[in-house]
């Protein structure tokens, strides 16, 4: 077949499907015809040298003609194509890495450069969210092994950018799973920075949660920052708080997440490649991971807890990265606001030492800001704590979080809900239990974190002594439709603080 | 959130997805704001009493506007909904029957229970491709022992419709793993109903070959029938020869198929629960399974092929079913025509005792005809063997053949491809090996099945002496730009028939 009869001019549907590239083809189109390509095939599409592999849609309606094509909007920008441009078709020649994830499914051991290879294609687009799917329950329940679980997290750093540091040693920390409101990360990097040391800290914006590290600091500043950008923040304030997101850090580790989200599966293999690959790819070689603990965290058990903390040293040691575990509780939220704005004023609170602050957020952040200090600068770890507390104490931490704003772009107080409703206690009680994970929802569902000032403020943590009438937790939220939607959920939920 | 504020316009798009449901919602939706709704997540969509689980696609041009949404034509079909109807969102509750799945990635055995809970999920729609992509993977690799297939093959029979007898013996066949041409199942019911046994025999569509046993069999009489017209042939003729696609025998079995295509996956538990789902819900209780084994079928050594046997076996007493295995040659094409029309004068050519019929074809038709005589009329294999050589020798396969045809509509003749061109051999020598996979595709690209004329006649068999410049294949086509194509696919393939 010649080229020209195989060329489909490009219409721009707009139609979002995240990383899976689609292409969409009229029932009637001549090559849909006579090669059989239909709906749930993978297909070649070619745009002048350029290609991608899409899956196909079938259109029966005039939104398409027949001689006309469109691609879901990642595939369009993948490919760089403009409106009216040609495409041509072809048939998918196999994609070898598919026959490692085969392998792997049958239970053979991986080598480092079959994992380079499935990454590489993962990040090239050539995986469909089917074939991932299998990628990741083929890795899951501990079918990867440590030599695996180094490969994996070794192949995803080198499928992505990499920042690099002349400082000897740049230090870094991150959470595991997260419970609402613990969000130590800003006073951490205010306490370590101006301690001396270099934290280029990046974040993420929430995926399934009312806020991402992320998504609070922007309420207070500009944190979507260029590779260059953090390079000026750190070489200026020694730390910065910027979004990871787009700086292409470890990819693969963006579009592996999405998936395993709709599974509803976090395999242990993975989820230390996708920390340790950020960490890697960042620059850092000395971590601190902040592991909670507790019966509805992700982790609930001492066993999970030990068994994990093994694998985060060995596979970090693998890569260059000497890692620092602490075990926190997991029981119940940090803070009192959930949601970016309302977590922001908690942060606040704590740099300004205000009487209100949150002691818990606070006792938290010292103590991982003491541990990388006391790792960072090796000193005895009670004087590590005493230099954190008095960074915080005597306003310099507040001083230096600042001047990292400033340097970042400037800042800016957060923002406060127009709409708040109250849900208070229908008896009176000890609070035994917290159900983190609907607590989250109720924030969510009142419009966090698109809405920045929306989430709640939670008033009761386990123990707390609570009558009849008093407020349990407060919505915040921008619109009555939003504020009646969260609270309809949380009138149906009344277990979610356990009284007795 | 009250009702009205909740409610979206639909809007026909006409967008084919195959089984997976598919929500599109404009960016700009206030639902799809406040709820934070976004692609690639899961969500429930109202109409009426009825709902389903779809995934989310967001739209970002004109095609849609904000208050209007549309589904994928499954979706739209399964929910009965009419151009302007108003459909409703909500969250997605979960889905118990997926943490059965994780429990199966966590190596657990599932219960029956488990299974029924998955099937019927999966046959309701609640299964998006990813999920189902998982529970493959989960299922592979021997991961199901003996009671696990046998719970499956037991829950996906429960999940459709099934076909019920008054007749003690229901005798039927099957073939695992295609061999192109291999179409020997017109001739076995002919002879097989001749001889007084009941044989409601129904087939599959191509999916991946260049014809299905039902493409081939259209070619020359109607296939699309209802349980009522199979029950009425059946009570005429014996047998019938129907495409069991419209039936709704085990219709979990044809989701999972098309996401094993896409993993270029087909697990063995799977593969026996799929076959002994169709023939337990077809109401067969005798049952011979035609296994081809060879270098490139999809059994390969004499130790799978008795692992397998057994399982058939095991498993299929379980469900009620006999089964009886055979073993063929799986090392090359059978007969001469591959493609809908060109397999269906093979059959004719056969049935009529022509001089030019494929012996190969006429023998492997004989063996599994006489096999099902054998122990469905409790005879010794030698009478069996007289008894159905006799039939098709004496013509009486023909006419039976025929007069089935006639209780389903009556018998055309195929037709004839308007082109062709011949492939021959550029050296001489003698056919050493045979690459099945590439010849099949050669045929589909020429146009089989949905060109059903299209295809290819094979005149290459192994261990035949070729002259240089004799034909080795000529491609059939419909129009020239097929032709052209497949042949561009062949002539870049020069190694599919091996000569040495």
């Amino acid at each position: 077949m010649d080229n020209k009869s195989n060329q489909l001019k490009l219409k721009r549907l707009g139609i979002d499907t995240q990383e899976e590239y689609i292409l969409l083809i009229h029932a009637d189109c001549f090559i849909c015809k006579s090669e059989g390509f239909e709906a749930l095939t993978q297909i070649v599409v070619n745009h002048n040298n350029n290609s991608l592999i899409a899956m196909v849609n079938i259109v029966h309606s005039n939104i398409l003609q027949s001689c006309e094509a469109s691609l879901s909007e990642s595939a369009w920008k993948k490919l760089g194509v403009n409106e009216g441009d040609f495409i041509s078709l072809s048939h998918v020649t196999t994609v070898t890495s598919l026959s490692y994830v085969r392998s792997k499914i049958h239970g053979n051991q991986l080598k480092p450069i079959e994992f380079d290879a499935i990454l590489n294609d993962i990040v090239t687009g050539k995986y469909s969210n089917v074939q991932l799917a299998s990628f990741i329950t083929a890795c899951a329940n501990s079918n990867l092994n440590t030599n695996e679980i180094i490969s994996l997290t070794q192949s995803m750093i080198k499928t992505g950018e990499k920042l690099h540091w002349d400082y000897p040693i740049v230090v870094d920390k991150h959470c595991v799973g997260g419970l609402p409101g613990n969000r130590t990360t800003p006073i951490i990097v205010a306490i370590v920075a101006e301690a001396g040391l270099i934290i280029p800290k990046t974040s993420s914006r929430a995926i399934t949660s009312p806020s991402g590290t992320a998504d609070t600091i922007e309420t207070m500043t500009k944190v979507n920052l260029t590779a260059q950008q953090i390079k000026q923040v750190v070489a200026k304030e020694g730390g910065c708080m910027a979004w990871g997101g787009a700086l292409g850090l470890s990819p693969a580790d963006d579009i592996i997440i999405k998936v395993e989200r709709l599974l509803d599966l976090d395999p242990e293999g993975q989820m230390i490649a996708s920390v340790l690959s950020k960490k890697g790819a960042v620059g850092a070689n000395h971590v601190v991971i902040d592991i909670p603990v507790g019966p509805t965290a992700k982790i609930r058990t001492e066993k999970a807890f030990l068994q994990l903390k093994n694998y985060f040293t060995i596979v970090g040691n693998a890569i260059g990265i000497k890692v620092y575990i602490i075990k926190t509780d997991g029981n119940q939220p940090v803070g009192i606001g959930i949601g970016p704005a309302l977590e922001a004023k908690d942060i606040l609170a704590v740099l300004k030492n205000e009487k209100s602050a949150p002691s818990d957020l606070r006792n938290r952040a010292i103590s991982i800001a003491a541990l990388i200090l006391e790792f960072g600068k090796k000193i005895p770890h009670d004087e590590a704590v005493k230099i954190a507390t008095n960074i915080l104490t005597k306003g310099l931490a507040l001083k230096k979080f600042l001047d990292i704003c400033e340097a970042q772009g400037g800042f800016r107080e957060p923002n406060t809900a127009s709409l708040t409703h109250d849900v208070v206690a229908t008896k009176s009680g000890i609070v035994t239990e917290i159900d983190n994970r609907n607590l989250a929802k109720i924030a969510k569902l009142a419009g966090a974190p698109n809405d920045a000032t929306a989430g709640m403020e939670f008033f009761a943590p386990i123990d707390t002594h609570i009558e009849q009438g008093q407020t349990l937790y407060r919505i915040h939220a921008e619109s009555k439709g939003a504020l009646e939607y969260s609270l309809a959920y949380a009138l149906s939920m009344p277990n979610i603080i356990l009284l007795k």
